[in-house]
């Protein structure tokens, strides 16, 4: 034996436009070509670009984060055929690592701005922003945000199997009806197909025409494959059960993220990079009667950076808007009010708030539901780790301000 | 010095009726009348009652449950008057230790029937049920709910100081504009005040008649105190920074937890029981504004059982209801979809879909907002400790059905 | 049902001494009889004194530990007899609490002095000296080493069954030999079976003078059973499994710890306490075949404090001594180098060395075996966690002298 | 900016012998020449050989592990000039990542031959054997180990700074006499300075022929500098502070291991091999004196695999040798006992005896000193995680004996 390597599925350029490249694609479909075949039990490295395949720089002008063009984002690798899968199997897939590209150790995180994207706090933050982080081996560090260093905690912010022509009908028909539904609102509440820079890896005309008429967005996470979730513990090392729609799975991934706070709270707010993961891939036949599974399920690997339970702070918020309004058990606005809270909390020290949204969306601050039955108020709590400051951020300590610099903003 | 105890502020009797008890309430109100003193720096044990007063008996009928009086719950020990605490100071309160009552070593978890309390998943639970558990030291177990037993993570679910008039004033606006802006939905969206079983303490008649028309209803949490909070990691060990509102603070604490999961989904879903809190409190002169402080922050202690990273499953859940519909961005559709599937995974091993709802309301199960951006999508998560079972629930291990009894349900 | 307590299968005073209590012993023999009797599958509460005996006070002198009694300590609750249990068998002890008497909230720990007793360190800190540690529910803190404070990892120092007659022959030959064989040394090695002070629960003078002819001390572990191993996460929530060597097993406990280091290298060094234990008793049979035992092993709970990994200070020593002579892979030696550069390193801040020799015995600090096999240095490590401590112990921060106060000394 | 990669500080060739390359040496000696400099600072990349040079394959014999040539191992990337390093200073090593080579993901673990290298239990096992780890992203397993996968904690068993020539007398001196009154043992203590095979980088033939005469052997750790310290959780994400002795700091790094259990008992016992280490040095002028620093500290990264405090066997050994002697204290007599009980425990499962000596010598186990003071017996504890089996290895579960393969051993 000796030396060997393990195998890559898929290369990509960081020096060719995502568009040209035969392994990725943007739109989920099942006719989307697959790029390559694994084997049931095979360890392969597949490369990913990073999510808006290329379009942020490493400099300190948000202006590219303001002109993003978000018909071009979420290129994936893929799609695989994995041999053997049918639909109603269970796919396995077993991350064993996930490494940003040697020759490029730096990430980014973008505040988009409110009318070209948004995000969870766009009505208080509306203007993009960007920080740019380093990486130095398994930390990073951003000049955008001084102060703060912490380990990444890698993942994939998108994985699943492609979609069956039924079950993306579901998807294009409940979309179409919540747009529709929603029309009188100011924002857009989601996406429908659209055929504009459509990209179907080596597929031709007539694939991308139909698949840009057809394919749904990569934007959101759906229950029947995951897909977008953006979990910050599907991680190196976990363990992921995936949902088989149709024949070879067609298993595609991307956005790799070097880190994120739970609820990716910025939109563009993980520390998005391009990277290689690798995989193990095994097939359980009939895995999804036997799971009972709807969507999928995962078990995160052992290697979570831990702090200890002690040394984080807990910061509380409950389902009042920051208007005063009483909303009725409602978590997405009990979230954006503990994020509130954090960015009250940490502004103290000399942050600009842009800079601690920014912080809240990538380091890994843990958010969770804590009373979602207590009527009118539901209550989440957001921890955030004590030990990527590298001052001391407790309570009981005075909080003096410092000269903690800027994020990038863009030019007026 | 040689043996001393550390004094007992308050002592309650599990043998009278809470309402005759001078060191309890149920109402947040500022003149409910102080049951005691305590000094700034001073550390004292309070006794606290369940919080359902001692509605709820160890016996394999869910009657109790079904018939539980709401106007007499959430009876709270104090207020206690924080010697030199005033409007705009912070309270740190330490919770050192909490205990179940020595001759009481057992608690109860209850599924509130829909049309008397209801709960998270009463669309499809809609029938009330119960588990009792018995404490072993450390450790808890169910005849109603074999093969599963875990450490409890004690804590109280209620505790802040009395809302000022002005405070409780604006509460009482909000939730009254809720409840009338939504007069046409089916179910009770708010509590609002009500004179009905109204207990002060040691108050008078013409106090108990102001408190009924306008204390605040003790059942949710809110964000300029804290109160009814259910937050399973504000736990022994914790220190907690509350906002104080009135002279004397006027802290109340109650409803104490052996165990909780995120969301206490089944409303009376924390294994409730009776118990005593030992608590340092320490006084921080004008905290409030020193900290930037809106809402409670509090600092775990380091004691939290540990599982392992690796020691989880994970289920996803995305904001698509059960019958199909697609909302936006709406964490709280999420999260029950991400409990209803765990349902169905662990129904495979036998349990009745009730039990697995008592059981996640009172485990130390993980819920995070995962993903709260990529629209119209919210994600979130739920993570079982797969630790806490004396059988492998693993996805690799092929789930058999066993006879594993049932929980407690209501005559018919 | 409703409310119930715990059995107690035994309770000690505090007010009487040990010697007089019928539920006490200090001996291991087979011959002691049984104060009670448990069930196979019984919970039961026993309580313990402390293993001086209640020899040392709280105060601030260290005249009771200069002039303790070695002959009269480690009083040991039992023995039980557990029924079904027969030679052969295992015992399995589910430790699912530990706690302090109610109303003595305090332990000590003392360094005795080298002509009494001794230590690890005794050749360079032959003084008697004391800390009084204060309970503060699941915390202690000491008036004589300011500056820390830590949950405990409450655990018994000694437990075990009795030896059979033919193993206490073996434990009194071997130690025997060990002696006669160092007698050129200037120091106790071990210590022989000794009729003074001997106390036998309600035994009769004629098994009184039995024991104390062939009684084994309980001052050391032993493979065969265990006994006072010391083990710091041997500790509530522990699964232990004990060999049985005599029929109904004849189970005994006692030493309780609030906290102890790894090492308790001060001798008494954990905080030492009287309290109550509950364990959960079961019989496993044949299980020492089944489990091809030859000493106890466990199973620790999951609710070890956690100060997560990067919380340590880590510290080195190899097998060169103080005088720097070189030994060969001997971990003794390395230990206690490594003891050294951590007196070295605190010192700094303004601790005494017996403060430090103190705290070292009784905190949460890990002692590991690092390497044992790159001849001729073994080498060890320790961690201590710097979360104890209310200042900031990172070697980046520049260390400042503090009026740390003092331990208790001996008057002179 | 834009792509940008680490500087790589030293790179090394796996296809040509170690001894022929000039940023490789194997012997500590101050003047061995620098291979290179580095700024105050600086991150770089370091690429190290395995500790054997190379001589061992990825084959199913042992016959390379017992012809071993134990004169050519050891080969340290360095010695690297660290500017503004001077003696008393410290230099603080941030080691950010570690990782395999790309092109080679095995390593291997050794038992050497009692005759020729030994290890901790060579009286028990003295033949020589064998196991090669696949790596797999963060995990490793072994087709001569099946059963088990763990993720490693990856770490360098060798880092330091070079000796100042009083330093090196010093050792020699200390080891001389040792080697002296160890004349009568049957089994070498310790290496004295040996010209053979001896490699000083780009040194020319005098400084070959200084080194050779009195350059210290790199297989023991020694307390002035580290050095082959081999401790397990010295590792990815550390900070590790080092004293200084000469200009310059001249700090050397090798001896990567993938992983390794606390004691590395089989003496060739991590997970050896080639890889790439990444550190940040950083110069703390006078660190010395101010850190009050005889040997090295170091605080762990947060990244340590973690299991939770209940999912680890712990195993308990007694300084009271196999063949029943009572030993006084002796802490490497107690290790020794505690391997052989896991040993014990585990071969139930059909494990042969050198599997298990392979297994503990690179698994994750920790390795503690239990009690130190309990005279005549030291007890030390061995925790072996569950979780790295695929099958339970809990007490509770009756051991079934399986077809678990064999190591690879040599031919006869």
């Amino acid at each position: 034996m000796g030396k060997q390597e393990i195998r890559c599925a898929a290369k990509v350029s960081l020096d060719k436009p995502a568009a040209e490249q035969a392994c990725l694609h943007n739109r989920w479909h099942p006719d989307v070509p697959s790029c390559g075949t694994i084997k049931n039990g095979e360890v392969v490295k597949i490369e990913c670009v990073d999510w808006t395949g290329g379009q942020i720089g490493n400099n300190d002008s948000a202006d590219d984060v303001r002109d993003v063009d978000l018909t071009r984002v979420h290129y994936l690798t893929g799609p695989f055929e994995i041999e053997t899968a049918e639909p109603g199997d269970v796919l396995l897939v077993e991350i064993q690592d996930v490494q940003p590209m040697q020759d490029q150790p730096w990430g980014f995180t973008g505040v988009f701005a409110k009318e070209n994207g948004g995000g969870f706090l766009d009505e208080l933050y509306p203007k993009p922003a960007k920080a740019i982080w380093d990486f130095e081996g398994i930390f990073c560090s951003s000049r955008h945000i001084p102060g703060v260093r912490f380990a990444g905690l890698i993942h994939p912010g998108i994985l699943g199997c492609a979609p069956s022509p039924e079950i993306l009908e579901t998807w294009n028909k409940r979309e179409a009806e919540l747009i529709s539904a929603c029309s009188h609102m100011s924002r857009v509440v989601a996406l429908p197909p659209n055929p504009q820079s459509v990209h179907v890896g080596s597929g031709d005309d007539s694939i991308k025409e139909k698949v840009g008429r057809e394919g749904a967005r990569t934007i959101p996470g759906r229950p029947e494959h995951g897909g977008n979730c953006d979990i910050k513990n599907l991680s190196l090392g976990s363990k992921v059960y995936l949902p088989v729609h149709v024949n070879g799975a067609k298993f595609s991934v991307g956005d790799l993220h070097f880190s994120q706070g739970d609820g990716e709270i910025s939109f563009c707010g993980a520390i998005e990079m391009a990277g290689v993961i690798t995989i193990k891939f095994t097939v359980m036949k009939g895995g999804m009667e036997q799971l009972g599974m709807k969507s999928p399920i995962y078990i995160p690997g052992p290697v979570e950076p831990q702090f200890g339970p002690g040394r984080y702070i807990y910061f509380e918020g409950f389902s009042v808007d920051e208007n005063g309004k009483q909303h009725y058990m409602d978590a997405t606005v009990a979230y954006r009010q503990t994020c509130l809270r954090v960015i009250e909390y940490l502004r103290r020290y000399g942050y600009d708030d842009y800079q601690i949204y920014l912080l809240l969306s990538c380091a890994p601050v843990q958010g969770h539901i804590a009373g979602i039955v207590d009527i009118p108020n539901a209550c989440t709590t957001m921890g955030v780790p004590m030990d990527i400051f590298d001052f001391d951020i407790s309570p009981h300590v005075k909080a003096e301000k410092r000269d903690l610099g800027s994020c990038a903003f863009a030019s007026s």
